[in-house]
């Protein structure tokens, strides 16, 4: 049986309930975090609600815990199911609220807590460039992981159809934004860089920790920068994921660079 | 009480469960419609049918009924509460999923159909530019009606701060769009003028229906344009609106426009 953390309660996910008029399933009106649990604890659990709150700020939307209450919510979900090395991720929506896009006045959110055995590594990846979405850095949702995520999902299937892992999206003035659910580093002319937050890349939590460790160039990217990379590769909570080649051309050598090796192990 | 179609089933709403592991709630993964009843029947159904499979080819997302087993949905739940004028949601959601972006190769997807007493019309709208977010015209989820649908909520929300009824948004080439859940019309020199898909408004079934049985230039419209409209007004599902001033400044005499009356009679 799998149990699931709902509105304070651990029960078997067959027993979890949602309701129908769920502004999380009726409107993507919600938040999420994905984290790594090492060793029965969260990775960087604080930067991830620091994030959480800071979506919930521009949602105005409620936290039903503070973090304290959050942490133990996840402990007793992980200590139920027994986890050590998981993925663990808390779903935040709106809660029922009447028909139309206003929400409640008083809020009652739900709040919902799975985990998972920690998925195997990823190989290295291949990619291709999303042709049929793009980020949208005009949003604030750009900065936030919302429960509107289905362009991700559009880049994802568009990967999938044409055998690439995963796929890079481009924002709307044509730049580099990021992977469909991680953030895209290169290595060009032996320097790290990352599109800055206001080109349209979620503001990961490994992204921040990346940019905290190492020297990092947080500048626009082109697709010309794709071509000239001596190494790219993504970060997601999870893990750091080499990319090897992007829309069928190799990067750099076409191997896993250094640099991602490096990161992997430090982080 | 209050019944719903869930899934072939007609049941109490508190009967009702969605899954917790529903992408639709957890990735905003679906569509949904919003259809006005009148005398007992949808109003326009075929359109609404016809664009809800335009979104689920974009999403590869199966329906699980065809087109006289949804009607035959709709018209169940509308007898079962007693109801003929009213507003009708369909919501289909890819249904349960395991973790990560990547649909389930033989997805279950949920049908979900609510009904509600159709609200008393509206009155005339004041609305604001809305300053938070934007339309993504590059982004095919501007052309279908998703379960994504946060940036509208947002843009809604900033309305109600700023003491309107509702926003208008720009797209991200910084032209108008649509408001954050019904498209918009000007008259401008006596000609109607509404932005065209290729801008960022949704497909509307109403405003279909009005560029069929009126002449309508679709054609980019600007801020400018605004300031010069002798009128504006707002289509959606569920009636036309007409909007008389606009960030605080009035459309044309600042009373509601001739065309939004005839057509608010004639359709």
């Amino acid at each position: 049986m799998t149990e699931v953390w709902l509105n304070g309660v651990l029960l078997a996910a067959e027993a979890a309930r949602i309701a129908p008029d769920d502004r999380g399933l009726l409107l993507g009106d919600g938040l999420f975090e994905t984290l790594r649990v090492s060793g029965g604890r969260p990775l960087r659990l604080d930067r991830h609600l620091a994030r959480l709150r800071a979506g919930a700020e521009i949602l105005a939307l409620p936290v039903p815990l503070d973090d304290p209450g959050l942490a133990a919510a996840m402990d007793a979900l992980l200590a139920r199911r027994g986890l050590s090395e998981a993925s663990l991720r808390l779903t935040l929506s709106r809660g029922p609220g009447p028909r139309g896009l206003l929400p409640p006045a008083e809020p009652t959110p739900t709040l919902l807590i799975t985990a998972a055995p920690l998925p195997p590594p990823l190989p290295p990846a291949r990619v291709v460039m999303a042709q049929g979405t793009r980020r949208n850095e005009h949003s604030p949702l750009s900065r936030i992981k919302s429960l509107s995520y289905l362009d991700g999902v559009l880049a994802r299937q568009e990967a999938a159809r044409r055998g690439a892992d995963d796929a890079l999206l481009l924002n709307t003035a044509g730049r580099i934004a990021e992977a469909s659910a991680a953030n895209l580093f290169l290595r060009l002319d032996d320097a790290l860089v990352t599109p800055p937050v206001s080109e349209g890349p979620l503001p990961g939590v490994l992204r921040a920790a990346v940019l905290e460790a190492f020297p990092v160039v947080e500048r626009p990217v082109t697709v010309e920068d794709l071509l000239l990379a001596e190494e790219a590769f993504l970060t997601s909570s999870l893990g750091v994921r080499p990319v090897i080649a992007i829309d069928g051309q190799p990067v750099g050598d076409g191997r896993p660079g250094v640099v991602a090796t490096r990161l992997a192990a430090a982080l």
